[in-house]
């Protein structure tokens, strides 16, 4: 996997998210994928899971990247993000760092988002 | 492990790396840390051979933080930033993602740091 393909991969999932487009953010994974989000979670597993987690997330949220997608020498890469949503009726903001996995299609096989409690800003 | 624990040690991390003090930096990992940096290449295994790597990547360089640390609801942590060292005499610049994973006692277990052939700039 190219480390630069698998950065543009990250790229088009900040723009399919922030599109609120889930079948064009869903175009990106396996269907076999993995979704642990937050780490230290309960894993989202398979095409199904998936497509609710993103479905609930993505509405009213968008990311706001804060560094350039990270590649690597093997098949992951990194993007360093805060997610601007809502709780409750209040703006909140998520402070996330993404490592996704591919597979040998290109597609993302594994998503692990490392934010703690207190990642979340109450604005 | 506590998440802002784990981000506090990362703020260390940077910290002591900055400081060019090997001793500080070596005392948050345990001795038996694993060290694949970048993500990809064989990894540094135990005290020793994750000492003789920072020894050589501390010297001349400069860490700079482009995000507050992440942490999790797990083991893991996370720091986004910006290598600032020299290669061959000349200035570069290396974009790099870290996850590190801590053990019981609060060390540094594993460390992968997420950076492509194409996340290196010579400036």
């Amino acid at each position: 996997m190219d480390s630069l393909t698998m950065k543009n991969a990250l790229q088009e999932y900040v723009d399919a998210f922030n599109a609120n487009d889930l079948e064009r953010l869903m175009a990106l994974f396996s269907d076999e994928a993995s979704v642990e989000d937050p780490f230290g979670s309960p894993a989202k597993n398979g095409h199904q899971e998936v497509k609710a987690f993103f479905a609930e997330s993505m509405s009213g949220a968008n990311l706001e990247l804060l560094a350039a997608p990270r590649g690597s020498h093997s098949n992951a890469a990194a993007i360093t993000f805060a997610v601007h949503t809502e709780k409750e009726g209040h703006p909140i903001r998520i402070d996330v760092t993404d490592v996704m996995t591919f597979d040998s299609e290109g597609k993302i096989a594994t998503m692990h988002a490392y934010w703690g409690p207190d990642d979340i800003q109450q604005l």
